[in-house]
């Protein structure tokens, strides 16, 4: 008996997923371990890999078997079909940018990343600009071309690569909701706050415990660590593959939240990974549902679940047993008001839940214009403060607190921003549901255990991988499309509770 | 300008160099910082890595380019006809061997290595013998083919695999002139030896301070902490490409020495490999030449120079000062002895300079009658009794100390083992040489600097690459041809020196 089409398709993408794997390791090694010197000679394994990854993808031998596995789905399975049409996305992407462009764009973004850290120590956007442009002229050939290939708006081809299905119009809609009402509600917060304002929390907080903490935390969500690990790096990220899932983050010893949520977004991640369907693993539609569903994840965990009441009171206890604080600032009000605080900032990293989805907006708006030509790359400084001053009423005073904090535009990912925000709003919109379907959550929270919410969110996220666009999943896990409207009932939940009632309902 | 069939060739081993590269990251992580659960996962992408690897190599393209770039050679320097016979080597070696075969082996090889485990721990060789025999098959075929594609006998075909351009003819040499001497040697030494018998040296040495002593002697010898690490795994190894070297050791808290010893063993190999010609860095030419050499320069640092006195004299203050020794047991004269002590035992990686030759020796005979078919598989427990009783005076009790201590025959790494005692041989001309060459090379040593050292082996070793075969290397650095002299004269002037006169020569 030979393979069909199909199943040969199927062996193809199993050698595919090797080389993800491989990649994924390449890269985790190069941020965790990789001697300092070694960065050239990593560059040209990553390199020779993606190439080899990318001939395969769009190799003559895969559209013929693509054709032919599709002009004949008589007695497929739902699974087998998803399979085969995120099989001939993944190609029609791959196949749609030629190499030359693949390269050209790898050299100028290269370049652009290493223009970009000068840049923003120097405070010197002359520098970075002649790069930009020239990443951004041919991020226009790209869209272009996927969109013609993808039968898509330009914008919509770029979106497209992170989270299928997902197009402009929705975005639109959903930050004209946010827009009407958070401009109000960020002052009404910040009103609210200043009646009680929060204790400051210092101290020193040795490292070595914080990692103890961080991985006992991960063990009570179940993070399974014989086919895991967490390490330190720069800059927090996940990496790897399900079975092998490596997820890192930075500690601060003089600032005990900000490692262990950077290590808890990651591990929302690194859940997702892990609860993706085991049998469609080396497959694509075994894969994540894109961006805006991993960074719904990773949110729903840090913002939602690790800053709420019953959290709080399960973490207490662990936080004395690990560095023995205690004092007022460390009353279970005190450190939920810490941990909910609402700030006007620059930096969209380091920002609240209220005030981060107009930090996206931002650059969503400006991303494009710069794609459209209506905004020149010479503008972007001002137009960045004047947006600023007028919705956050702060205003840049470098380029590093302005226009050149993020590294996304440098490294070419246009499209990219608005899954931060369609995160966040999916991540309300699925809490939403999942309170009403979990009996007892917030008990169960308090008490340390995670099986419920995970269970929930495998049965009705996790465990669809890539089968449906993102926004059928969110329909058929909510019952609800995509809005803004359940983010704002939270949101409004949350930072309008009076303080006075606030001891009652912990 | 189009490139011609040599630079050509040139472009296409830069790929393959950075897939070596990347299997040797993904081999390396395996065994030091791959979570448990993921070996099926690693085995998947290793074997994805390495297809591709096979079929780049053996591709007709090259094929086709190598018969053109040999047609023309008019002009090329000497490196580069070297490199293009580097690349006919490495093709040939390949394209011998039908993928079926290669793959067979690999799942023959996988099974027998899980059984020899099995089998070792029980003491059971029943169970192993049946998947030994598979192995054995399968090799002779793999031997065969070979063979007759390089023109060599099958088993002359197998080693120059591991030490190209070293015959059975020459290693029936070395083992026929180091059997005349040796047996008596090892007794005259020990009789020697118990005239004086040394101290015990006893303690705990905390690994911490181990892993500090050891980087502290590593970058004495000069290793690039930039361009490298060292880490624990389970058994000592070095991984990775030059610009990226990762060594590995294992310690014992209770036994100071095997740690430490064994992470300067793998120092000598990384020293090696960084001193291999730069410019030819990612092309067969600059690559190693082989085991043998591998071996010597492992061997050479470990048990010649990291075993002398005026290494001795380097490290005591070392070890005062890490681990606060101090006593009649670390004298230097003691510690000498302790590190030159001579044993007739049964394991091969626990043996001396004296007896390690007679070890391989008797693999390299029986594995040549195994291949044969001289010597059956069921009556190799008798067989390697009745040498170490014969030779050794000892007797393996159980198989663990007998034929099923190494894992290289269920690996199918036939014609390996005689690397090790041509490393070691090749380790002792080379330093007769060095020390003729370099003038107070013993001085240096003992102040702790290996920068005449490490300059002379790359100056006549490492910086020649994979330009000339074995014996050719050899016979250029020293000025005679490989021959079991050197080693002799070296051991007898080690190993016969009265005990009376060590004070007045340290």
């Amino acid at each position: 008996m030979s393979a069909t089409p199909y199943q040969q398709l199927e062996q193809e993408w199993k050698r595919l997923h090797a080389f993800r794997g491989a990649l994924a390791l390449l890269r985790w090694d190069a941020a965790v371990m990789m001697p300092k010197g070694s960065a050239e000679i990593r560059g040209e394994q990553l390199a020779a890999l993606e190439t080899e990854h990318h001939t395969l993808l769009t190799s003559p031998r895969v559209s013929r078997l693509l054709d032919r596995a599709q002009a004949n789905t008589q007695g497929s399975s739902d699974w087998q079909l998803a399979n085969l049409r995120e099989m001939r996305r993944q190609r029609d992407h791959a196949i749609a940018t030629p190499v030359s462009l693949v390269s050209r764009l790898a050299r100028a973004t290269a370049t652009a990343e290493v223009k970009w850290i000068a840049a923003r120590r120097g405070n010197d956007f002359a520098l970075f600009a002649p790069h930009l442009e020239e990443v951004l002229h041919l991020v226009r050939d790209k869209a272009q071309l996927l969109g013609q290939a993808l039968n898509l708006a330009p914008y919509d081809a770029l979106i497209d690569e992170f989270s299928p299905g997902v197009t402009m119009t929705d975005i639109d809609a959903m930050f004209k909701a946010l827009s009407r009402r958070l401009p109000t509600l960020i002052r009404e917060a910040m009103a609210l706050q200043q009646k009680t304002p929060a204790l400051p929390i210092t101290g020193r907080f040795p490292v070595a415990k914080q990692r103890q903490l961080v991985v006992e935390l991960m063990k009570a969500f179940g993070f399974p660590f014989d086919g895991g690990r967490i390490d330190d790096s720069e800059h927090p990220f996940t990496e790897g593959v399900p079975g092998d899932i490596r997820i890192t983050t930075r500690y601060d010893a003089e600032d005990l939240f900000s490692g262990v949520l950077g290590a808890l977004h990651e591990t929302g991640h690194a859940m997702y990974d892990l609860g993706l369907p085991r049998e469609w693993r080396d497959q694509p539609v075994g894969r994540d549902r894109g961006m805006a569903i991993q960074e719904s994840q990773a949110l729903l965990i840090e913002m939602i679940v690790c800053r709420s009441r019953p959290f709080v009171r399960y973490l207490l206890p662990l936080l004395a047993k690990h560095f023995g604080v205690s004092g007022p600032e460390w009353e279970a009000d005190n450190v939920y008001a810490r941990l909910a605080r609402v700030q006007r900032g620059l930096i969209r990293v380091d920002a609240d839940e209220l005030t981060y989805p107009l930090h996206v907006q931002l650059r969503y708006e400006l991303e494009k214009k710069l794609l459209s030509g209506a905004l020149a790359v010479r503008e972007l400084p001002d137009a960045w403060a004047q947006f600023m001053r007028e919705r956050f009423d702060v205003e840049p005073a470098t380029m590093q607190e302005g226009c050149l904090q993020d590294i996304h535009w440098a490294a070419g990912s246009f499209g990219y921003f608005p899954s931060y925000a369609l995160g966040a709003a999916i991540a309300a919109q699925l809490y939403e549901k999942l309170r009403d379907s979990v009996a007892g959550l917030d008990e169960q929270i308090a008490r340390g255990e995670f099986g419920g919410l995970f269970g929930w969110l495998r049965e009705h996220v996790h465990g669809f991988g890539a089968k449906l666009p993102t926004q059928e999943l969110l329909k058929l896990a909510t019952g609800k499309p995509l809005s803004a409207a359940a983010t704002l009932r939270y949101l409004e939940g949350k930072y309008l509770e009076d303080p006075a009632s606030r001891s009652a309902a912990a």
